[in-house]
């Protein structure tokens, strides 16, 4: 089935978010008098309350249980003020919804069962892309999400397909991602053809998002820095730009982000973003002028630095939000995700710190 | 003990290896009729010969057995027929010769009994610097190497502090390093403590090499491309820069690697690097134009591409080589180490193809 149609009267329309500090930010308006901040993994392991509600729940099931999925989208927003709640999942989520034997095993990462090495790997797994019914705990969990978040935004969440389908063809998570880049030089019949439904999953999973209410979404590559250019342009990109481009009539923000993208910046933008996210190896400046300087950007706290003295990590948030100026929008986030160890009140620190520090650009730096 | 005292009669001096095109492209020279070509991890897994003479030994044994080692570093010049051979090690084989309890986990990596967290811990592990006769089964392996190569250079081997230290930190290999990089802003005098020790061996390791016959040195810092630039220029920079002045007395053209370290080049040129390797993520030129254009290069195919057909491969590995005229000094190499996966008939393949290439560049590109 192709993607479902849009309601006349679906939920962002009528939004209070649309005014939000972070949709300001993402669309290049000024942001009024809040800087925007939030964190990708803001949910999740560094909460003792997230631990606390998880307990005796398997990772993909909690994804799948709308009210606990919806609690734990909501407790960072309530612990740290951020601006922003992201949908709590994992990006094979929609694979699990799709009928892939996919699980997440404790302290390894997404398992699959019976890894795609050939067509006929692809043949036993491949199943018709989701629709309403199944992805109604999705929706059901946005919802609620939704009616708790009252005028902060949340954003919606999917793997890019060559993340996703990176562990379809690895069968669990992997440093140097060889089986997937073998397979993608050396067969790009089935390379189209996984990439292609994963797109089609990952859209689904995204437009449901949206439909339920979120204001914006994120499209995560978390693994496109281990290519080079030339591949990324070759084998990825299209694909996320389907997925990207399949969400464009809903009219929200698509934010796009990876790890050691540094050199895939212009050509994540190009797949059809309208933010990028860009990771903490890169100066924020250096990463916005890799951009040509007029797209929104999102990012680049170093996540060790939460480890650091106070002092240490608040000179380099200043400096974050100083590179920042030089974007139409910045929304200040993590270059990576909230390691699992950090100390919540860190966290919630640096929001205060972000959200005292006037949104204008002091005239002279 | 400090560094050894260079004898008045070592080998390298003497050697037929200073006009080899690897040294005359190492050292910015025309490198005449053959244009160098070798590949990092060339010696190991790929080659059935390896596995043949590994049986039974482990990887530590194995590395410390001077006849063994030699022979395993001999092989892929004898099948191959690159223009180099680097010396068969690993970056944990300083550690385990200065007494460190650290072995190497088959299908895991490098794993320490006790990890250092706290300065009791680093007391527990410090152990004098190795001397002569501790590293009496390296001089002894590069010896007997350089024997059997003839006029073909033998590049020395290490780790550098960085990514060494950060197995002693981890206790095993780790995706984000996020305990070393806790360390490095919690605990400067630990870090200043650790990364110094480390340095020193390294760098003992090192002129043991050089001093039996290494004509080269690759300094890896494999996990360097995790930290932000300012992380690596505080905190690791300053002590590759102590292992790479600490051979400087010895002559041999110093190279230094690491992978996503696309933001890092200048920074490791400027730790006192005579040549920089480039990892696949970025475009050559690219590379040598953030040098500064005036730095020899190495690198810098993508492993991925070796599973490619061949004529994929072969027209990434002629737009690698056409890019890297733009530095005054070109050894093409991997981007990355052999995938263990890797065909070697490939490999073989892609030097008798750099070397049918003529060296100079073409008049008109």
């Amino acid at each position: 089935m192709g993607p479902m149609p849009l309601p006349a009267n679906h939920p962002w329309h009528a939004s209070a978010t649309s005014e939000s500090p972070l949709i300001r930010a993402y669309t290049g308006r000024p942001v009024g008098e809040r800087r925007p901040v939030w964190f990708m993994r803001q949910a999740g392991r560094s909460l003792p309350e997230y631990k606390k509600v998880r307990e005796g729940t398997g990772m993909l099931e909690s994804c799948l249980t709308p009210e606990l999925a919806s609690e734990i989208t909501l407790q960072p927003v309530r612990r740290h003020d951020v601006d922003a709640a992201i949908f709590y999942s994992d990006i094979v989520v929609p694979l699990k919804v799709a009928g892939v034997d996919v699980d997440i095993a404790p302290g390894i990462g997404p398992v699959v069962q019976r890894p795609i090495r050939t067509l006929a790997d692809l043949d036993a797994v491949i199943r018709d892309v989701p629709g309403p019914e199944e992805l109604a705990a999705i929706s059901a969990g946005v919802a609620l999400t939704v009616d708790g978040l009252g005028s902060t935004p949340l954003i919606g969440f999917a793997g890019a397909p060559f993340t996703v389908a990176s562990y379809l063809v690895e069968g669990k998570p992997s440093r140097d991602l060889l089986h997937t880049k073998a397979l993608m030089h050396s067969d790009p019949v089935l390379w189209d053809r996984l990439l292609g439904w994963v797109a089609e999953v990952s859209l689904a999973f995204l437009r449901a998002q949206v439909l339920a209410g979120a204001s914006a979404i994120q499209l995560f590559d978390s693994w496109a820095g281990a290519l080079s250019l030339a591949d990324y342009s070759t084998f990825v990109a299209p694909y996320s730009a389907r997925v990207l481009a399949g969400v464009a009539d809903l009219g929200v923000p698509r934010v796009h982000f990876g790890t050691s993208t540094g050199e895939l910046l212009a050509a994540m933008r190009d797949a059809g973003a309208d933010v990028v996210g860009i990771d903490y190896r890169i100066p924020l400046d250096t990463g916005i002028e890799r951009l040509g300087g007029h797209v929104p950007v999102q990012g680049n706290i170093d996540p060790a630095l939460l480890f650091a003295p106070w002092p240490v990590l608040e000179a380099h948030v200043r400096d974050v939000v100083a590179r920042g100026a030089a974007a139409p929008g910045h929304v200040v986030n993590l270059g990576h995700g909230v390691p699992p160890e950090t100390d919540p009140t860190v966290l919630t620190r640096v929001v205060e710190l972000v959200h005292s520090i006037a949104p204008e650009p002091a005239a002279a730096p």
